[in-house]
C-alpha cells in the first residue's frame, strides 16, 4: 500500500498549523527526509474569522472558504483532509459534503482518545474558546462516552480567550500564563480527571501548561492520527 | 494593490520548510490571523535526493518532479514561488522555465543582500551542503560582485555534510555542533569577514551557531523578502 498524502485546511491560526506539521514531522519514525510523509498545505490566514461569526455573530461563515480549500487541496492529490482547528469543527458537515476524501473530525478522534488512553474517566477538564464552549461542540462526542466536560469559570473563561487572541498576535505575558495555569488548577477542584486542551492556539503553548493530571492535546493526538493513517 | 499569495515548494528537507513558514509568520507584523500571509505550501519530502542526483551521482534528476508541483501551486493560485532549499537552485530555472509566475532565486537574493548589508566586503565564508559547493552555485553571483567565497577544509566539510544528514533525520550531539563552530571559526582565520548559511537543514539550527563574524542566514533573507513580496 502507497503512503498516504494528507491535506491541510490551515491558517487558523496559522501558527497553529506551523505547529501542528513540526508535531507530525517529530512523530514520524525517519532515517532521511524521504522517510517523512508528504503534506499539502493552505495555510489560509483569511478564512473568515471562527470568533466573529459565531460569538460576535457579526462575521460571514468560514464554511464556504473552507471547502474551497478542501476541494483544491483534494485536486492537488491529497488521500486524506484535517482541519488543525477545533472551533472551525463546527463547519465540519458542511465542508465535508463537498469532497470525496475523508477528512478527520478531530473532536470525534480528540473524545474517543481521551477515552481510550484513561478508560473509566467520568470528567473531563476542557481548556478552549469560548466559541467551542458556546457551540458546545465537544459536548455530543463525550456524551456518548458518558463523560462529562467541566469548564472554566467565567472569569477564568475570559482570560483563557484573551490569551488565546494574544498567542495568535504572538504577545503572551507570564502572568497570562499563570493565570492559564490557575484555571487548570481550579478543574481539577471542580472534579476533572484530565484536561483536554482543545484549542490549537493553546496547544502552541502547550509546554508551559503545568498539571499533576494527564494532559490531552488535540494537536498531539491529530499529527499522531496522521502519521497512522498516511505511513503504509 | 491586494496582497500576494506565496506559494512553497517544500519538503528539502521537510523541517526546513516548517522552519521558513515560522520565519514568515514572525516577521510579518500582525494583530489576528488576517494580518498574515496566505501560503500554499506543497511539503513533498519525496522529491528525488538533491545529494544522491549531485554527489554521487546515481539518483534521478529532481527538476521534473519540483516542476510539477510549482505548476500546481501556481494552478492553486500562487502569485509567486519559493524554494527552500540552496542546493535545489541547480535546478532553478529548469523548473522556472515551467511555469510563469516568478520564482525568487534564493543564491542571488542572498549575495545580493550581503553585499548591500556589508558594503565593500570582499570575503565570505559560505556553510553548506558538498553538493552546492561541488556545483559552485554561489560563485557566479559572489563573483559578479568581485566577492571571494571561503570554504571549510576538506574535513570540516565532511563533518557538516554530516551535520546535514544528521538534521534531516533528527538527531545531532553538542560535538557535532562544536566541529561545526569550530569550522567557523578556521573561515575566520582563512579571511572570511562575514558567514553565509547557505542550507536550510542549517538555518534550523542556526541559534546554535556561535560567531564574532556578521552572519546572514539564507533562509531568514528569504523569509524578510517574502513578507516584503507579498505584503501591498
Amino acid at each position: 500500500m502507497r503512503e498516504k498524502i494528507v491535506g491541510i485546511i490551515g491558517g487558523m491560526g496559522p501558527e497553529a498549523t506551523v505547529d501542528l506539521m513540526r508535531r507530525v514531522i517529530e512523530a514520524t519514525p525517519v532515517e532521511d527526509d524521504a522517510d517523512h510523509i508528504r503534506m499539502l498545505i493552505d495555510n489560509n490566514p483569511k478564512i473568515p474569522s471562527r470568533i466573529k461569526a459565531l460569538i460576535e455573530g457579526t462575521g460571514e461563515s468560514p464554511a464556504p472558504c473552507m471547502a474551497q480549500m478542501a476541494k483544491s487541496l483534494q485536486g492537488q492529490g491529497a488521500d486524506f483532509l484535517v482541519i488543525p482547528c477545533n472551533t472551525a469543527h463546527h463547519y465540519y458537515s458542511e465542508v465535508a459534503a463537498e469532497v470525496s476524501v475523508p477528512i478527520i473530525n478531530l473532536i470525534e478522534l480528540t473524545a474517543q482518545t481521551v477515552q481510550r488512553r484513561q478508560p473509566g474517566i467520568r470528567k473531563v477538564g476542557l481548556l478552549a474558546s469560548s466559541a467551542l464552549r458556546m457551540i458546545e461542540l465537544y459536548e455530543p462526542w463525550f456524551g456518548a462516552l458518558n463523560i462529562e466536560i467541566v469548564y472554566p469559570d467565567a472569569d477564568s473563561q475570559a482570560s483563557i480567550m484573551q490569551l488565546i487572541r494574544d498567542v495568535k498576535a504572538r504577545r503572551c505575558s507570564d502572568a497570562q500564563i499563570e493565570e492559564y495555569n490557575a484555571a487548570a488548577r481550579r478543574l481539577e477542584v471542580q472534579g476533572a480527571q484530565c484536561l483536554v486542551v482543545a484549542c490549537t492556539e493553546l496547544s502552541v503553548i502547550n509546554e508551559k501548561l503545568r498539571s499533576s493530571m494527564p494532559v490531552y492535546d488535540a494537536a498531539d493526538i491529530l499529527a499522531s492520527e496522521i502519521v497512522r493513517l498516511a505511513k503504509p
